[in-house]
């Protein structure tokens, strides 16, 4: 049964958080975004507070504006992240460097806190620089790195974990959500199994923050990192922020020592003795306008609540599996993301024999998903800006092209 | 003989740099900002820039401003540095990280490139960062720091130099020019020392590029790194940019492996494979808001020429010596930096045991230099933005304040 546009409708009628959308930079009504997983759209918010501090701070108030407005702005968001968005307490997240370079940092000093231990665990099909840094890591230190299989679209299960971690394992590197398939992983029943070879997990949380619920307290998360780019809304190369549980902070030393990492920074005295909070996680001078960028969006989300967004989410997703049950599947298409919504992000791939040749004619009709090689296309939905009519009328322009 | 106002305003009538400071955001034209070589003013066409890239990149183009307008700026604007500031050729520069990173990553690459050796040196004065940095890069490695100190206000000299390195010497880290003192030294012959006992140099630019005249390929260096919101006025905490001397490319390695350094980074497949030139040391996605802030500001300071900046700066701070002699040194203040201004940088520190106490008075009365714990006022002149007056001004106030 074709659903009809109407239905769509009915449900941006509904929508509790419609109004959302109002509060975006939106050049072009008409145009259909289904990326807002790479690239979060842009907050108005975000773009007044970059003028701001390009103009204001920057231009006018110039070096002053280090005491008087940046300088706390790694923890202060960071706090903002992980207060509001993961279960985190206060003083356990602080804003880092590129995703890559705090993943480095955190899998490096995870790895030194088992160095007794040989062996590295991380997803095969894991976003690619995880791996590349767990191998760049396993190189430096003559580890053995194990991957960990995904059981089909529905990413890796605790029984594929379980195979493959023992007492050997130092490290188990894992993304909450798949950034292909969607797959969302039982952080909490993972955790309990890594901890239960007396291991440590970094959790990934790039595809999940701001749009699944996050509880890493409450899971017993050891460390994660993040993306602010994608469902935060943060801008384009955002800085990553970094968690660790307070219990391990002593114990949890990052490889990269900087001045702004060192106690009384401007002492710049002999001798690096680190901060005693997360401060000890920052390394060099952040760039400040693609961090300042970072803290509307986030306070806009922490204010609809992710309880909100992730049901919105599931809306979008189900929405869309429908659509491609009666359009897409017919066509050839399969799906590559989990069926359950609760083992599911925000997000959907499928792929199809002509997939490549499709995103041309995609983009050029005004719809924009994002393609993975070599035959996947990848719908995100970002339950802020992302409409149901988007969802209904993308993927009806997808069952035309294919 | 006290040095009269019209000096000054002379110098500044004759200045054929002196238009350049219209080319930038200035709200209050009565401010003295001697912090430029701490945070570089914000060029007009900086915040055009800015605005244009979160408007209408982030804002407009969205996912498709990546590869139709980001994806370059790493290697493009590298190698705007590189060739119009550094000496370099087309293929040695990128911009990257945070300069604390790069630094790492650039040590560390030169630690592996000779690690039959165990010996690393490093100034003791050297810049905060940079002395961290080796300190963990030794920790991790178990090797011996070696620390050469400064000759006075002289900087450390080649005599210096020779006495601690032979060839157990890995890598020898220097700062062209010192952040304190100013000491500019002398990176040819000390390149040649390094070289005649087989180590690396890593040069730190941050207190020399685009204000002192740098040659990298003639002198011979390895690997420099250097930052962008000092005199080359990119934003706070703007990227930093590398140098790796194209014959060294093939054999040294960046640590942190992420999926910019990759091959045909969007296959995102199994296995790092590393870029075949610079985009190697690339980790991960850059802030491109800092990232693209920097552009206009190096394309100024190409245009109007280092040697003209140079022969600016090097009156700004002859002014300064003067100025100091008729007024601060009877007051008590003493001189930490060169006073041969071919061994100086663009800035002059002097020392006062009151200095502490006088930074507020200073500010309030619309001075802005740098203090530097415990007892130094740093004073850096930028061509681009500081008038002749500045410097009488600005000086006149400090003696008052002493």
């Amino acid at each position: 049964m074709t659903i009809d546009r109407a239905v769509a409708e009915k449900l941006d009628a509904e929508d509790p958080l419609a109004h959302l959308r109002d509060e975006f930079v939106i050049e072009d009504d008409a145009l259909i975004y289904l990326d807002g997983n790479s690239l979060g759209r842009l907050p108005e918010a975000s773009r007044d507070r970059v003028r701001q501090v390009l103009e204001d701070d920057w231009g006018g108030h110039l070096i002053r504006s280090w005491p008087d407005r940046w300088l706390e702005l790694p923890q202060r968001i960071g706090d903002l992240i992980g207060t509001r968005l993961l279960g985190a307490a206060i003083g356990e997240v602080i804003m880092g460097d590129s995703t890559t370079v705090a993943l480095y940092k955190a899998i490096s000093a995870a790895l030194d806190a088992r160095a007794e231990r040989r062996v590295v665990v991380i997803e095969a099909d894991n976003f690619p620089t995880d791996r590349y840094i767990v191998e760049s890591l396993a190189q430096q230190r003559d580890l053995e790195i194990r991957w960990v299989t995904e059981s089909g679209s529905e990413g890796v299960t605790l029984e594929r974990l379980d195979e493959v971690i023992d007492p050997s394992v130092a490290v188990v590197v894992l993304s909450h959500v798949d950034y292909r398939s969607a797959a969302l992983l039982d952080m909490a029943a993972m955790t309990r199994a890594i901890h239960d070879v007396g291991a440590l997990g970094v959790w990934d949380l790039c595809h999940s923050v701001g749009v699944v619920p996050i509880d890493l307290s409450r899971d017993g998360v050891d460390v994660a990192v993040g993306c602010t780019y994608k469902y935060l809304n943060g801008g384009p190369g955002a800085p990553s922020f970094t968690y660790v549980d307070r219990a391990l902070q002593p114990s949890l030393q990052q490889p990269i020592w900087g001045w702004w990492g060192r106690q009384d920074m401007f002492e710049m005295g002999p001798g690096y003795d680190p901060q005693p909070d997360m401060r000890s996680w920052l390394s060099g001078t952040p760039g400040v306008l693609s961090l300042a960028a970072v803290e509307p969006g986030v306070a806009m989300i922490a204010d609809a609540g992710v309880a909100a967004i992730r049901a919105k989410s599931v809306a979008l997703t189900e929405l869309a599996l429908r659509l491609y049950d009666d359009w897409l599947a017919p066509a050839g298409a399969v799906l590559a993301s989990p069926r359950n919504p609760d083992r599911r992000g925000s997000h959907l791939t499928v792929t199809h024999p002509d997939a490549q040749h499709a995103m041309p004619h995609l983009v050029a009709a005004g719809v924009i998903p994002d393609f993975r090689r070599p035959d996947g296309i990848r719908m995100g939905f970002a339950p802020l800006t992302t409409r149901f009519v988007d969802v209904h009328d993308g993927l009806a322009e997808l069952r035309a092209i294919l």
